[in-house]
């Protein structure tokens, strides 16, 4: 049977709606992107929605969706990070992922990031990594990509049925919440318990750590507290990659990414060039998809950057974003072998109004080998409506790729 | 985080087929409605599927989906139409939806409405109104919009297993049908039982009624008789809107759509001026929008008419029903507040030439605050296929809705 391969370019957060200060157009439209129009105008094209119109997803279920998986089978944010930053995680453990923040003297949220901290956190983390936090549980903390943080809570009979710390809301100015248990078990209170020491342990530590005391001497926010959200237990995922007998890589900077990746049986590729901003290595990231594809059926390259602009409510640096998508798809559409699909998409729409992810659907492009080409001449939310693969579910979509690359399994006989 | 606002307008029954009288166009296409189509054209468009492709729905079911229900949570039509008419309901009622109808010496229906009667229908209703049908049962009757009204079957050991009595032609001609049980139960039989006997009394006490001798003095068909269908019992639907955080408000003539809004939490607004027909008070509908939509995160404004008109298979008078909703969409767009979409829809296809609702989709359009506009300039059942929507179900344009509103939550972190 006749096999090809596909690189699929992902543009984090890629979808979202016009905008006034960019002449009514969204940032994919405005933005220059001279590419994505080549292959969406030699390819198929058409608008996916990852789970369901009007469902937003979050970067790790709508990797998940894209490398594979039924949205049902999402394992929780915290054994994610873990996997994506090499944490050793054991079956009993509870995985919580962090942010670093910085809160007032009454515990109120200056800023749920503090100020982004790129620098630093390192030290800061190794600080908070082994605290006793009583009754035989233990702390253990490590960085991921900049402010953000993986917890594991250690020890017997403990529960991921804890709430939030974190508000999650995306304007700042209130307080954090203690951790809750989220059910009656003995387990579930006990990790609450737990929980609230480490985040008043955390912050006396934070507090009084040289790193931040510099950071305030500088100007910058201090990273005073943390902030957790979505404690899971380790799961094993089955690799949809490996049941279907093919091989899969991932390159990206973002570590829920790599996570997701690593959980779904994909090999990654990542590199410190790789930042998760505007200044990450394109050139790297585009001559790795293309020296992986000589041995990978499938490679996911990935940009973070246009998500992180449009939470930030930045149209103009999203567009910016995005023809810096443009550049990295470029270098690999120059060089794609023939027997390659080019697919382009997204795990959801961050609209830069709305500073979170919407429901909104994203435009996908199939660009290759004998693929059936329709009408539409550029990669935009509006044009890739009118296109030959119409509205998809992310599912479809990935099933659609592997169908053409000649990994589906036909139902009958 | 951003929250934004809807009006929903909704056409009962818009969607049709082409007619040869109207130049095969159809109604929507040959009604002039210039707002609806500077909404299309400012806005984006799509069709629905209130279910699924080619699956009709009733009132009720379209309207329970579009308030935000999922279809398989339906409770049946005799207590959503009590609820509407302010039906004091029991739990051990049985409830029924029905017409007042007029029958032949023989039984044969000569029409299912009686003429569309609505004058005197209250005092037919209250003659029927507390009958005794032995075994411990009573009837409770109570007129709802024109010729619809609700019967209560009150008593012990009742049962909602049991048939219509209706046959549902949309031609007359045909003889009514005995209520037969639809399960073995005792419980079953003797409702089967009861609502025999209602038929027959009620036949006898309104062939006699004054007003039906006036009636058919006056040439008028006399309503001498009672269809049923729908029997169901009282359930309690969870309001998805208070669920998801937000309040909402529904503005309609018709019953049937005010007892769903009312099922659905949502608060209502009627006035003896909505007639749920041609002459009903549009511009009072309009201002009570405008009005509702500051202390309401949803609003729904509701015009019967041109479903009416597609029962009667008048292409040219539903074409003037829907140039109606084109005034009352008017008066809505022109005050419209500027964190506020305006979104038009409907329930379902009444094609003229079949008399009944059939399972093509509607067309759907979404106008406001930086919406993401497609090409499409005109509002019909053509032409918004080509919208950037494309084709969703009853429950995506809505979830669609939530999104845009600032309310849907997300799936993964």
């Amino acid at each position: 049977m006749l096999k090809r391969k596909v690189i699929m370019a992902i543009a984090d957060g890629l979808g979202d709606r016009p905008s006034d200060i960019l002449d009514n157009k969204t940032p994919l439209e405005y933005a220059k992107t001279p590419t994505l129009d080549r292959l969406a105008e030699q390819g198929i094209t058409g608008m996916m929605d990852l789970i369901s119109p009007g469902i937003p997803v979050g970067t790790d279920m709508g990797h998940l969706i894209l490398f594979g998986y039924k949205p049902e089978n999402y394992p929780g944010r915290g054994p994610i990070e873990a996997r994506g930053i090499g944490m050793n995680v054991k079956d009993s453990d509870i995985v919580i992922r962090c942010n670093f923040a910085t809160v007032d003297e009454n515990g109120f949220i200056v800023d749920r990031r503090a100020g982004r901290i790129r620098e630093g956190a390192q030290e800061l983390s190794e600080a908070l990594n082994g605290i006793n936090l009583g009754n035989g549980v233990q702390a253990l903390f490590q960085t991921a990509t900049e402010h953000r943080a993986v917890l594991i809570l250690r020890g017997e009979g403990l529960s991921d049925q804890v709430s939030d710390t974190d508000p999650h809301a995306p304007n700042d100015g209130k307080p954090y919440a203690l951790a809750e248990p989220l059910d009656d078990s003995l387990e579930a209170k006990k990790t609450a318990k737990a929980l609230n020491v480490f985040l008043e342990k955390a912050h006396e530590i934070l507090s009084n750590h040289p790193i931040n005391e510099e950071r305030i001497r500088e100007g910058k926010l201090p990273a005073n507290f943390t902030l957790t959200r979505g404690a899971g237990k380790n799961i094993e995922l089955a690799p949809p990659g490996l049941k279907a007998g093919f091989t899969g890589s991932c390159i990206a900077g973002e570590r829920t990414v790599l996570g997701v990746a690593n959980l779904a049986g994909y090999q990654l590729f990542t590199d410190d060039s790789m930042t998760g901003n505007m200044d990450t290595n394109i050139a790297l990231k585009a001559d790795k998809a293309l020296e992986l594809i000589k041995v990978s059926d499938i490679v996911y390259v990935h940009l973070k950057a246009p998500d992180i602009k449009g939470h930030d409510n930045e149209p103009f640096e999203k567009a910016e974003a995005i023809e810096l998508f443009d550049q990295l798809v470029e270098r690999i559409a120059d060089n794609l072998p023939n027997d390659v699909y080019l697919a382009l998409g997204a795990d959801h729409s961050t609209p830069c109004e709305f500073g979170e992810h919407s429901g909104e659907p994203v435009p996908v492009v199939i660009y290759g080998p004998n693929i059936r080409r329709d009408q539409v001449t550029t990669y935009s939310e509006i044009d890739c409506a009118q296109g030959g693969l119409g509205r998809m579910n992310g599912q479809q979509f990935i099933a659609t790729l592997h169908d053409l690359m000649g990994y589906s399994i036909k139902q009958g006989n």
